[in-house]
């Protein structure tokens, strides 16, 4: 025990069958190496952190968002989707450069920590961009295989860079960076650009992220221009699903999708908050759950939420679906938090985290349960879906290393990604 | 000016008509004395509050809530609101003391400043604990007239202690605390019952604080039981929206109920959280206020939220009728935060409150704006209903008094009420 790096001692955690433990955990390079009641002995920990009025948790997985999109946040508001899109997002987006992406991401990444998300599965444009930001901030991440900004995504290849993005950035830092594969939307591609991105995900042993049937729009012309076939119907016919695939919405699957999707293992990205603010509808949670599909939680992007903390749709979550299906009974506290850490781990194809586990990634958050908010407590459970915010969160550790504690950043300088952020915001708008 | 208690420095805030403006707002014992551009001159403020990096906004009002039932947080979850009221709720309530209900209530006033609530409306037996938790707090209140547990509310009188608790408590401290009259609701009253209470409103003055069409078994059983009429026709058949009323959730009312709500200046405490989580339903809030009815926020008890965070209602509020009405141009955030703060003060009566203006109230929160989610900045409205939490507050004060600053409470002891509420709590779960 003389290499251990961090001693969180004499604090509550969550184990990985959703109760609450009380006792010493401690991490050892990127690794979770001692769970016990007691200290460990003849441990030396370069960092001890005293877990008194604190609970242990998992760090959070935001399985679907396009981080570098901060940069709209609050742009376009009450607005059709359709004016939205060619209105505010298309014309501010088609000003980018990488590094506005770099500059948006790395603030992006800063909020995500401040609220205990460890690991983003992020789609958006110029991977590059996007995977140096997780580089130097010690985020996770699963990149989407995009171009830079006016790239050649939706030719019959993917795009001239996708040899070298996979060599510099898949498996980065031992699998803190992977690249996904990726298709934007059924109503985006064809067949061939399909299979395409397929046959690179078998290839180089990549999962796949996707939006599918975030509007009712989007599922009906699917089925009009595919003799029937809904957008889960068709990718599956492509063999798309036969790949380890995150599916983003899922608002208006049928039935027969949510067994296809169950079938086929993949995860539904579920964002709440986005669906609501666009009117695109709700998704059938309760149904996927039962159907044994593994349901994660996304943000969606900060233009669509507008912010990216986690604990806001784990709330909805166990919400939303409630009053939906007039039934007070459906989405119990652990379906949300298994959904938000575990079930986001494995939707990103990473086995070894999601869980406060011997051997598992140390990629944890430390909350704060004193504040008045969070007494009494019946049930740690429902205090944590139901009464906790994210900014209850005071430590949050990515593969060991601490990258926020106490209003802190040791790896990233806000107010220069602030300002950077803020010159990016001014040239654009002044180009449109 | 020399004798100013406080003075915001340097800080941008919220005018009455939702614009943000910078200056220096100054406070002289309960009021907003000062508003400029430059500091006051020949002034000699007791507090100086610098406002960099902050804003400064009305306090939010929640105009429906119990606040004691705090004490029953997270207790019952995933219930059926049968089984939720009558294995968890009522056995609970059963075995609440004052003692109880005063500490149950100050932890709920910890909270509530904790995120810039600075008023709420109450709802919740022993009107007398209530009010000496407020009292001794610095909070502003309206306590609805409710006898100790196991009073007699619903008997043809009403209780015994009415005219003490009036005579106590209405008007108390320059107003901040008031007496409201109220009724449960239709399905637990009377025709003789409600007009005593509309008579006790109009002798002394109050406001009505009632439930209207929570459930649409409520709504439908009134329309069985009474001819047809609504609640909210029937109430209105009585007299009692005569009364300045706050009708609380109105999950179920029909268009014709809106336009007699409209009509008789009556306020809709909308709580959206509470209806999620009981699966009552969603408010037609669009058409109330299509038809000019004073839309405010309420959190409904800890027990159905689970916490009092009024700013997660206001997200909600401008997020939830969007989907539901599948149109994303409703709702404004000019709408939620008028809703939040002067449509709240109306509500209780409070024509003195609910905005940044001379000789207004200086019940007012400062928020830290300098956070990754708050950045970067397009539109503040936008960014405060979006992206903002609750926890952003460093700052609350009440008719002048500082009440929580950056973690502190200048009039409460915390760790005091919290070991008072587990003590409760343990005491309780023993006997049950």
């Amino acid at each position: 025990m003389s290499d251990m790096t961090c001693l969180f001692q004499n604090v509550r955690y969550l184990t990985p069958d959703f109760t609450v433990a009380e006792g010493c955990i401690g991490v050892s390079g990127k690794e979770i190496v001692y769970i016990g009641t007691e200290p460990p002995q003849n441990a030396t920990p370069e960092t001890v952190i005293d877990g008194c009025g604190k609970l242990l948790l998992p760090g959070l997985v935001n399985t679907h968002t396009h981080l570098a999109m901060s940069l709209l946040r609050g742009y376009g508001e009450n607005l059709s989707l359709q004016d939205w899109l060619f209105t505010r997002i298309f014309p501010f987006e088609a000003k980018l450069t990488g590094e506005a992406i770099y500059w948006g991401t790395l603030l992006s990444i800063a909020e995500s920590l401040r609220f205990g998300v460890t690991s983003a599965t992020d789609m958006y444009m110029d991977v590059d961009a996007v995977c140096r930001a997780a580089a130097v901030s010690g985020f996770k991440i699963n990149a989407s295989l995009m171009a830079p900004v006016g790239g050649d995504d939706k030719t019959e290849q993917p795009f001239v860079g996708a040899a070298k993005a996979l060599a510099d950035w898949h498996n980065y830092d031992g699998g803190r960076i992977k690249i996904d594969s990726y298709i934007h939307a059924e109503y985006t591609t064809d067949e061939q650009r399909s299979r395409l991105m397929r046959d690179l995900a078998v290839q180089h042993g990549l999962n796949m992220h996707l939006h599918l049937s975030e509007t009712k729009l989007e599922h009906e012309e699917c089925k009009q221009r595919h003799g029937g076939l809904t957008p889960a119907a068709w990718f599956a016919s492509l063999g798309v699903l036969d790949v380890p695939t995150t599916v983003a919405h899922a608002v208006w699957v049928e039935p027969a999708d949510i067994e296809l999707l169950a079938k086929h293992g993949a995860t539904v990205a579920h964002n709440p908050i986005s669906n609501l603010k666009l009117a695109s509808g709700i998704a059938p949670v309760p149904a996927m759950l039962d159907a044994g599909v593994n349901v994660a939680l996304g943000t969606d992007s900060a233009a669509s939420n507008n912010n990216l903390n986690l604990w806001e749709e784990m709330k909805l979550m166990g919400l939303l679906h409630k009053a939906n299906c007039a039934n007070p009974t459906l989405i119990t506290p652990q379906q949300v938090l298994r959904a938000a850490t575990v079930g986001g781990a494995l939707s990103q194809g990473r086995q070894d985290t999601g869980e406060i586990a011997l051997g598992k990634k140390a990629d944890l958050q430390l909350i704060d349960i004193s504040q008045p908010h969070m007494h009494p407590c019946h049930d740690m459970l429902n205090n944590l879906v139901f009464a906790a915010q994210g900014s209850d969160v005071v430590l949050t550790m990515v593969d060991g290393q601490i990258l926020y504690h106490n209003g802190e950043y040791p790896t990233l300088n806000l107010p220069e990604i602030i300002a950077h952020v803020e010159a990016e915001r001014q040239r654009i708008l002044a180009q449109l």
